[in-house]
């Protein structure tokens, strides 16, 4: 699976946007590639939280990832699960008992949602990661207005219609944002024992503030815009307890039966598996040129490696980050073909930061100006159609956020559960 | 549950073609309303296979039951799974224990693929009713080219480019056109190690024909351009032995390992519930009327009866005939309120028979004309189009086609899976 045996073969883990760029930046270069992904799609993560909460259909925000390389004839796509990692053989190991030699190795691996040490947390307070957790936590929301319309106990309503946000990030605030808009305006007419604009949707945040990497001006507008959407903010207390019934956070527990999770990542095994150094979120630290320490074959990119390369700061976890990263290792690997093998240290570019709040309302800070409301959130859309990939996807999400925009209502609603059979 | 008591309540089981045309024509009818199904949301179950073969996305052909209904007040949507008619007191049983009186009963609760009393057949040989079923299938198709990408036994990768199809009617025949226009034109680019030119998809047939609802002439067209497309087509042989290696058909054995079931269906457990007459594949023998037998408040339609009220042949299990059935229940029951309980035989009047052979051939019987090729693949299609419902999911219908049309791509190749989860 190697490619001719005098080819430099670069072997790349993960199919985000690290990895997916480092592949295309050397799609000219003299080296054979493999991208290896445990799904056969790329997905545009900064548009999941549309997929979770009705907005968009998975297929709109995903891409096969052979169908977005398949005119590279030097890269080969391999769907296969990455188990482990022999660096003194050059050999990545899968699952399934296959091996794949590499010459250079680039782990773009990403992150998980993480429960600061509490995993039992994970089946009744879902994160929002792939795709499936987005069809997954669709099926969730769109369920409890479902179950609310046939309960009449007046707390079990409430608690089913009581929506629990963990984390005042941008996707919490996003999630929190448009879920407000599905209760209180897509689903206002569709029910007849409830009445949606009841749903009580609870942001809940430890630290003083939400959106805490803004500044403090557009927070406070973030948090002014979300209490207008009658999203319910609470700052300061940190969740303790999770479970089927709600969520407890300080001395206050809030009867919820669906919480969701934004509150903190973990990155991917990639550390264990070569023993590097990592940090608290197992995230790799990187050499400055981005190469684990000990292994100069061998890159780390994107969210599952912390480096101080933000002047001094931590990289963010974005897309932009991991993208820069993917270009930087992939001219890193061609100019070692060329013979310089000299140090090369990556520094992030920070081209702004975007939170949306709900349809119409957005936060930008480009550093130079800061923009917020309606005008920055057209900029916000405007630029992620750019950012998707293919003419047909930004014509098919472009037409169902001016559907949404016009009429409120999003055609996504679709409770599924792969293995759900009716009985015969 | 049931309304405020003096009004007549009409219950209806199953949000199909059926079900909602009950619902709809009784709209101004001075009855209420409870509409009850299984699932979210209404399937337009003729483009089911081309979710199957990823050529639209799930939300493109479902809608969520109650947002169609959302403007009709005197209707009430419920998400549930029926166990049960307790027809001496007139109550349908839910499965978590509920119940819901009825005045009058409207059971259109469909029908699932049939084994023949195979049932440990189903898992090797998925059938094709539900979303679930489409998505899953699209998973299997996908993941077996992906699978042969990476397999080195030339046997193994074989069987997994062969794709079996079970049963010649519209549904096998559309499955197996898309699936060869799948392999031989939107993957061909996409593989480094396997040519999917070389995957075969074969068509088994127990009669003599293919499309035997239809004359033979546009019978054997279908034939040949199926054919044209690389469809393998084998008649006259019933398949005798489904396994995870393959299918048995005749003395003949196929290594395949990929079966796709299209070959009969089994109605719902309706006349179990209600212990009424019914043929060897459990569906009701209503009476002329569509009420079961002595059950005059109790009517029966779509896929889960069966009645000889097409000149005297059984009524084809397609939407149009469904729908027809719930005009004319609808009709029954507002005549009754008004008093007029006269015994009105449902008479089926046929609009057409319409098969299409991948994207650019389909065969129209409407009686008067008979029409093949791509005019007809033409009015195939803006016919599904004009009965989409919805002003978007036309639009993005229309515009999916153009795309694979012109370019050949299928935009939903995603492989999924509930349940899914990258290793933390």
């Amino acid at each position: 699976m190697s490619g001719s045996p005098d080819t430099h073969h670069v072997v790349i883990v993960g199919a985000g946007f690290g990895g997916l760029e480092v592949a295309r930046r050397l799609a000219s270069a003299p080296v054979c590639i493999t991208i290896i992904d445990q799904f056969n799609h790329h997905v545009f993560q900064p548009l999941l939280y549309q997929v979770a909460t009705a907005s968009l259909a998975p297929s709109e925000i995903a891409w096969p990832v052979r169908h977005l390389l398949r005119t590279r004839k030097n890269i080969t796509t391999l769907l296969g699960v990455v188990a482990g990692v022999d660096s003194a053989r050059h050999h990545v190991l899968l699952e399934d008992g296959g091996t794949i030699a590499y010459d250079t190795l680039v782990l773009a691996t990403g992150a998980r949602h993480a429960y600061f040490g509490h995993a039992e947390w994970e089946s009744c307070a879902p994160g929002l990661k792939t795709l499936e957790d987005a069809t997954d936590i669709r099926g969730r929301i769109l369920r409890a207005f479902e179950l609310a319309e046939r309960e009449t106990d007046p707390d079990r309503r409430a608690a089913l219609l009581t929506f629990a946000i963990v984390g005042g990030g941008p996707t919490g605030v996003e999630l929190a944002g448009t879920i407000a808009e599905l209760a209180h305006e897509t689903l206002r007419a569709d029910f007849r024992h409830i009445d949606t604009h009841k749903a009580r949707i609870v942001l809940i945040e430890a630290g003083p503030r939400i959106l805490p990497s803004f500044r403090e001006d557009l927070s406070s507008y973030a948090h002014a815009a979300l209490e207008r959407l009658g999203v319910e903010i609470e700052l300061g207390r940190a969740v303790s307890e999770c479970t089927n019934d709600g969520v407890v956070f300080g001395e206050r527990t809030l009867a919820a039966k669906l919480i969701l999770w934004a509150a903190g990542v973990r990155a991917s095994p990639a550390a264990d598996w070569l023993g590097a150094p990592a940090d608290r979120a197992n995230r790799i630290k990187v050499q400055p040129d981005l190469t684990v320490a000990g292994h100069p074959e061998i890159f780390a990119i994107g969210d599952t490696v912390t480096l101080d390369a933000w002047d001094g700061k931590p990289l963010p976890g974005i897309a932009p980050a991991a993208k820069q990263q993917g270009r930087h290792v992939a001219a890193t690997i061609e100019l070692r073909l060329r013979g310089d093998t000299s140090p090369r240290p990556f520094r992030y570019k920070h081209a702004g930061s975007l939170a949306t709040i709900g349809k119409r309302s957005a936060i930008i800070d480009f550093g130079w100006i800061r923009l917020r409301g309606r005008i920055a959130w057209w900029i916000w859309g405007l630029s992620h159609i750019y950012f998707l990939i293919g003419v047909r996807n930004r014509l098919t999400v472009a037409l169902n956020w001016l559907w949404i925009y016009a009429t409120g209502n999003r055609s996504a609603r679709l409770i599924m559960q792969a293995g759900q059979r009716p009985k015969p």
